[in-house]
C-alpha cells in the first residue's frame, strides 16, 4: 500500500530507491543444552569463519574508499576472531557445559566486556567495543539473522534508520546510497549536515521512518519537499522522475555559475564560502563554486577513535585542506566539542545541560596542551595557504584573550624552533553566544573578524534547545531580536574596519539572504551544495533595497511578520 | 583536628554549633536462615512498633509546626505499616521460608513497590514511594541504624549534606537549625534560596562538607565569607561569637529602618520588594520592612504533592498573601515549572538540555486547562489587594500575546458566573530571555511592567548553565553584556511609560544596586533579609552619581573592569 511520511527537508534533491533499514536487528536468543557438543563448536566456528570473511571484504572496502583510518577499526575486529584467550573459553565452555553456541559465546564476551570496561585504561576500553561489536556479527550468523554491513551495499538503496551518526555516515557508499531519511533530527542535526556535505537527498525527523518502511520497500524521498513516499504508484514515480531531471536541469543551471564571482544586482560583491568537516569535502566545494572555506569543523579530526589526533595527522589534514584552496582564505575553527559532541577518551562528566557546559573554548582554554597541539598543527600548516584561525563559543573578552595570547605563545615557540609560520594569519571568533553579539563593539577591536554561528546564537537567544522537538518553534532564525543581534554585530564590525561572515545555517538560507545582504554580511559560508542557489539568488537582489528591506523587518515584532516582509518583497 | 572548608555564602550570618548529618544510612544486609521463626517475627513487629511510634510523635510535629499538608505525607506512612496486605505476607515469608526479617521485608516490599509502580495511575504510584520510605524505616530499625529525622532535631544543630531539596528544607525546624553547609549548589540553588528565606545562614558548594563533617563535631557555619570551620580552636569561637554578635549588632541597625521608604540620598524612591514562595514567608516580609512582594513564586503550591492543585486551594493561597500585604503591590509569577523543578505528576518527558526546555509559558500554553485553573484563581483573589500578574519565560511576542488573551476570556468566563474581578490587575512578563531584553521596545507597547530575572537571563546571555560547577565562571552578573541589556529593558520601559523590576539575585546585591540604580531600575525584588541591607546602601547613594557611573561601566569591557569601578566608586 502506498504512503506518505511528512519530515523536514534536510538536503535537496529527489531519490527513487529500495529501502535499506540500518536498523538494529534482534539478537535475542534462549540458551539451551546440546547433545552432540562438538557438532556445537563446529556450528560456533562456521559462524566465527563466515564473520571473518565478510570482516576482510569490509576492512578492504573501507581501505579503498574510506581511508585506512576506518579500515583500522575492522582490521582490529578481526584481530579479536583470532584471539585465543578469547575464542577457547568459548569453545571449552561448549564443549564441558553442552550450552548451544550463541549461550557460550554471549556468556563469554560478556566477561571481558565487564573485565575491559572497569580498567581504567582508555586502550582496554576500546577493546571492550570491539568484542561487544564482533560479538553482534558472530551471534547474528549463529542465528541466521541479517548482518547490518552499511559499507557492503551494493545496489541503489534509500537508508531508513532512527538516526545517523558520523560514524554511520561515514561507512556510507556514495556511490549506491541514492538518499536516506530518519526517525529524528532536525534541519541543524549531524545527520542533516552530513547528508548535505554528501549532496545525498535526505528527509529527517519524520518519527516513524522505521515502523513504516519494510526493507525493499520502493521509497521516494524529496529532500525539497520534506516528503518521503513509501511504495508511491507508477504514476507517483512518473511525476518523480520528472520532478528530479527538472532539478537537474537547475543543477545544471545553477553549475554554470560555477566559476564566477558573487555580485548583487547592483554590483556589490560578497563571498561566497562553504562549510567542510574534512579534507575529503573540498571537491564538492571546488564543484560548486566555493569562493572560500567560511567554516572547517576540525572536530571531525577527532571522533570515531580511540585517542587525540597528533600533530602531525592535524598538521597534514590542514595542509591539505589549504593547499586544496590553493590561496582561497579557509576559515579553521578550533575544536568546538561537547555539547552533543562527546569524545569518549576525554571522559568529560555527563552534565545536566550540555549544551550550556563545558565545551568548545571552555575546554581547550583548560585542556591546554590539547589545545595547543592543534595551534602548533595550525601554524605549522600556514604557510601552506590563507589561513584563518577562529575560536568556538567565545562568551567574554577574558577568553578571547587568553587564546590569543595561547597563539602566540605557541607561535612564538615554534619560531624558536626555527618553523616557517605565516605572518598575515588571521585570528577572529565565532559569534553565537548572545553576550559576545551584545559585547560586539569591544570585541571589534581586539579582533580580525566575526563569524556568525546562528545555530547556537538562535538557541541561546531564544533559551530554546535546538535539537528538542517540543521547543522546536521557539528556533526562530528571523525573530527580529536575531535579526538586531546580528546588525550589532556586522555595524561593529566594520566600524572597526573589521568583516563579518556567517556559517550558521542560515546564511543558505532563501529568506534570510535578502536580510542578510541589507544588513551588510560580508561573507555567508553554507554547505557546499546551497552556494550556486544563493549565487543566482543574490544575482538578482538589488544591494540598495535589501538595506531598505532590512531596516523595515528590524522595526517588525515577530517572526512571521519578517517571513511575510521578506516574501512580499522578493515575490517568493 | 581542627580544619576549614570554602564555599560559597548563601545565607548570610554566623551559625556555631554541633553537625547533624543529613545523609543517607547505609541500609544493606545479607539475607540469612533463622531457626527461630517466631523469634524473628517478634523482632519484626517490634521494628513495626518503633516505626509507627516514631511516626506519630513526627506526624503530630508536623501538624503543628509545618501544617497539615506536611502532616498527610506521615499520616500516609503510618497506614502503609497498618495495612495488612503488606505485613501479612512478610509475616507469612518469615514463617515458611525461615528468612531473616530484613529479607523477608525488602522483597515483600519490593514487590509491591514494582507492582504499584507500573500502574499507570499516579496515586499508585505515590504509594509505591511511601512504601519505600516506610520500608527505610523499619529496615533501619531492624538493622539498629540510626533513622534520619530531620523534622525530630530537637537540639541547636548545623546540618551537613550533599543537597537540600525543597522538601527537605521545609521539614526542618527552624528553631534548632541553626545553620546549613552542603556540597553542591551555588547562590542561585534551591538551598540557597529557601537557606535566606528562612534566615538561616548556609554555605553552600563545599564540595566536601559530608567527606571531612562527623556526626557530633562542632561547626561554624560563616555565611557572611562562605567559610565553614571544622572542630575550631576555643580561640577562633571566641573570636566567631564576636562576629555573629557584631552581626546581630548590625541586624538591630538595619532593624531601624524597617518602617521607612527606600530613598537615595538625593531623593529618589525605589521599591524595595520581596520574593516569596508561600504565604508563611509573609512574616518575614514584614518583619525586614518590604513595601511589596516583587515575585511570588507560585510553583511551591505545585510542588511535593501527588496531583495538581485546585482553583479553590490556589486561591486561599493567592489571597492571603493580597491580604497580608494591605493593599501593597504583589507580583505573582504564573507556573514556572520544568528545569530544575519537575513535577512528577505531570509527566514531562526527560529533555537533555532541561534549561533550554518545554517549561514554564511553555508549558502552560500548551496545557491550558492546568494554566486557566491557575489564571481563574489568581483573577478570583484579584479583588483581595494590588494584584499583578507576570508571565515566565516568555521569547517572544506571540507568546505573551497568547498568555494575556487566555486571562482575558477567563476573566470574561468569570464575570458571566457572576464572579467580581479587579480592574485594575496590571500583566507584565519576566525578562529572563536575551531575546526578550533586545526586543523589549516592541514589548514595552504591550505589557504593563516588566521584571528582570537575572539568575536565568546571565546564564543563557552567557550559555552557561548555573548549576555547573565547570563553568560557573562563565556566570558573570556585571558582565556589560547583561548590563546593556537590563539598561535596553528600563529605557525601552520608561519610554513607554511602564516600569521595571528585578527579582534575580542580582537585586539584592551591593556591587549591582550602584549600577542598576544608576541604570533607572524602578523596583527591587529580593530575599526578604536582603531588603534592609539594602535600604541602608541605597540611602547613601546619590542617584546622579549612579548614573555617571552606570553610563560609564557600560563602556568596559569584562565583568572584573566593572566590579572594580563599583568598588572605587562606592570605597567598597
Amino acid at each position: 500500500m502506498s504512503s506518505v511520511l511528512k519530515g523536514i527537508a534536510a538536503s535537496s534533491g529527489i531519490a527513487i530507491a529500495k529501502a535499506y533499514r540500518l536498523v538494529e536487528p534482534d539478537l535475542s536468543f534462549e540458551q539451551t543444552k546440546v547433545e552432540h557438543a562438538d557438532q556445537e563448536v563446529q556450528r560456533f566456528q562456521d559462524a566465527l569463519q563466515t564473520s571473518k570473511n565478510e570482516l576482510e571484504v569490509i576492512r578492504d572496502r573501507a581501505r579503498t574508499e574510506l581511508g585506512e583510518d576506518k579500515a583500522q577499526i575492522f582490521e582490529a575486529h578481526l584481530l579479536v576472531l583470532s584471539d585465543p584467550e578469547l575464542i577457547s573459553p568459548i569453545e571449552d565452555k561448549i564443549n564441558q557445559e553442552h550450552v548451544n553456541a550463541e549461550a557460550a559465546l554471549k556468556e563469554t564476551a560478556d566477561m571481558f566486556v565487564t573485565m575491559f570496561e572497569q580498567m581504567d585504561n582508555e586502550y582496554m576500553k576500546e577493546r571492550a567495543a570491539d568484542i561487544r561489536d564482533v560479538t553482534k556479527r558472530v551471534l547474528s550468523h549463529l542465528l541466521g539473522v541479517k548482518v547490518l554491513n552499511p559499507s557492503m551495499i551494493s545496489e541503489e538503496v534509500v537508508v531508513i534508520a532512527e538516526d545517523l551518526t558520523p560514524s554511520d555516515t561515514a561507512q556510507l557508499n556514495r556511490e549506491f546510497v541514492k538518499g536516506f531519511t530518519t526517525n529524528i533530527g532536525g534541519r541543524t542535526s549531524h545527520s542533516a549536515i552530513m547528508a548535505r556535505s554528501m549532496e545525498i537527498p535526505a528527509v529527517v525527523g519524520t518519527k516513524e521512518a522505521t515502523v513504516t518502511i519494510e526493507n525493499g520497500d520502493m521509497v521516494i524521498v524529496d529532500g525539497l519537499n520534506g516528503e518521503v513516499h513509501v511504495n508511491p504508484t507508477d504514476e507517483l514515480i512518473s511525476q518523480y522522475e520528472k520532478k528530479a531531471a527538472d532539478f537537474a536541469d537547475q543543477k545544471a543551471e545553477w553549475a554554470k555559475l560555477v566559476d564566477e564571482k558573487t555580485v548583487t544586482a547592483d554590483g556589490r560583491h560578497v563571498e561566497l564560502a562553504a562549510n567542510i568537516g574534512t579534507p575529503g569535502d573540498l571537491e564538492g566545494v571546488t564543484n560548486n563554486g566555493g569562493e572560500a572555506i567560511g567554516l572547517y569543523r576540525t572536530e571531525f579530526l577527532y571522533m570515531g577513535r580511540t585517542e587525540l589526533p597528533s600533530e602531525a595527522e592535524q598538521f597534514e589534514s590542514y595542509k591539505a585542506v589549504l593547499e586544496g584552496m590553493k590561496g582561497k582564505p579557509v576559515v579553521v575553527r578550533t575544536l568546538d566539542i561537547g555539547g552533543d559532541k562527546e569524545l569518549p577518551y576525554l571522559n568529560l562528566p555527563e552534565e545536566m545541560n550540555p549544551f550550556l557546559g563545558f565545551r568548545a573554548i571552555r575546554l581547550c582554554l583548560e585542556e591546554t596542551d590539547l589545545f595547543r597541539t592543534q595551534l602548533r598543527a595550525l601554524l605549522r600548516a600556514s604557510t601552506y595557504g590563507n589561513l584563518k584561525v577562529m575560536f568556538p563559543m567565545i562568551s567574554n573578552l577574558d577568553e578571547f584573550r587568553s587564546a590569543k595570547a595561547l597563539l602566540l605563545e605557541v607561535k612564538e615557540e615554534l619560531i624558536q624552533e626555527g618553523v616557517e609560520v605565516s605572518d598575515s594569519i588571521e585570528v577572529g571568533i565565532m559569534v553565537e553566544i548572545p553576550s559576545t553579539a551584545v559585547m560586539a563593539d569591544q570585541f571589534a577591536k581586539e579582533v580580525d573578524f566575526f563569524s556568525i554561528g546562528t545555530n547556537d546564537l538562535i538557541q541561546y537567544t531564544m533559551a530554546a534547545d535546538r535539537m528538542n522537538e517540543r521547543v522546536s518553534y521557539l528556533y526562530q532564525p528571523y525573530n527580529p531580536a536575531i535579526l538586531r543581534l546580528i546588525k550589532m554585530v556586522i555595524d561593529a564590525s566594520h566600524k572597526e574596519g573589521k568583516w563579518t561572515g556567517m556559517c550558521g545555517e542560515m546564511a543558505g538560507d532563501e529568506i534570510a539572504i535578502p536580510i542578510l545582504l541589507g544588513l551588510g554580511l560580508d561573507e555567508f559560508s553554507m554547505s557546499a551544495t546551497s552556494i550556486l542557489p544563493a549565487r543566482t539568488q543574490i544575482k538578482q537582489l538589488s544591494d540598495d533595497k535589501m538595506k531598505a528591506l532590512a531596516e523595515h523587518v528590524l522595526t517588525l515584532g515577530t517572526n512571521d511578520e519578517v517571513i511575510e516582509a521578506v516574501k512580499k518583497e522578493i515575490n517568493l
